[in-house]
């Protein structure tokens, strides 16, 4: 009967692999988690935190439900923080293509991986979670799992991309899943 | 006597550069335009025209007073208009040589430089403006005027980038000229 007295979330999202990653983690919370369309506008800022906040504020004028606005982007160290926020443009615009030939010949290839999570409830704002994942960026595309720069993207310690592993394997070290994992624990706690 | 009667525009912007370019359009319509400190919020969005609206939608709640909100993006056709609306951030990081990088060996070079205007006046959004002007990327940056992407923006037809031209040869072609002049010779119609 645990099923009946488990907490709905709604996701603002229309990305069905963010939703994957984010349903993955919150099951073991006993949350539900839904997408609706409740997309808030994004604005333009260098952090995704800014993003989130901004965009989670205008939904909570819309909805009187629990919701989260999960945004991210990846941060590259030697091109001060591009793409960052505009992540998704970047990737259709020039592509990872475009990103392996702007990093090839140069020797720092780091990055930061960030992800933001809201969370609104009863027509409000309530609380900001990050969850950070450093990694390198390979010059090579590898793997086709995930989505994404994941095919780029090897976190640290790790010798392989993200879209070489798995979604559990993913979710043990993503920023996607630190946000949410702080998130549902944060929630455990103070609800 | 004439200047007590020229109409006062405010211009929310930070960027002297810009301020200098239209206000070397608007003084041949007999309009002072003066700098604020009044930037709306930028939303992310593909066209500048729906940047600058939303951001003067904004400041229109927050002065009565004349005021245009302008916005400009160079969209690179086989980049599939990157960078677009994020020029501003895409110059600051990958810089113009990123985007020379991006483009080398690549046949078409062709892009287009977008400029959109807003109008508001007694707390309202009154109309928009669209100027566009089509060139060619260069794979080296040449000339030391302007400013942003003009070392590398060839219009059509020319044959030497906005940055080798001085201002009022810049102002005789550019996307913000065209925008400018046609809010100006409205404006002289319609007030």
């Amino acid at each position: 009967m645990q099923e009946l007295t488990s907490k709905k979330i709604n996701l603002a999202t229309k990305n069905m692999d963010k939703y994957e990653e984010l349903r993955n983690i919150l099951d073991n919370f006993d949350l539900d988690l839904r997408v609706v369309d409740l997309k808030g506008t994004e604005i333009q800022a260098f952090s995704v935190l800014s993003v989130a906040e901004q965009s989670a504020k205008e939904i909570s004028t819309r909805t009187d439900e629990a919701f989260i606005v999960e945004d991210s982007g990846v941060y590259i160290n030697s091109l001060y923080g591009f793409p960052g926020p505009y992540s998704a443009f970047v990737y259709k615009t020039i592509g990872l293509g475009g990103i392996v030939r702007l990093l090839k010949n140069r020797e720092d290839k780091t990055a930061e991986f960030h992800s933001a999570i809201v969370y609104g409830d009863k027509g409000k704002v309530v609380k900001s979670f990050i969850g950070i994942c450093e990694g390198n960026i390979s010059t090579n595309l590898q793997g086709d799992q995930g989505f994404g720069y994941d095919p780029i993207f090897t976190p640290k310690g790790k010798n392989k991309t993200f879209a070489e592993m798995s979604l559990s394997e993913k979710n043990q070290i993503s920023h996607r899943s630190k946000a949410a994992r702080t998130f549902a624990e944060w929630l455990e706690k103070n609800q």
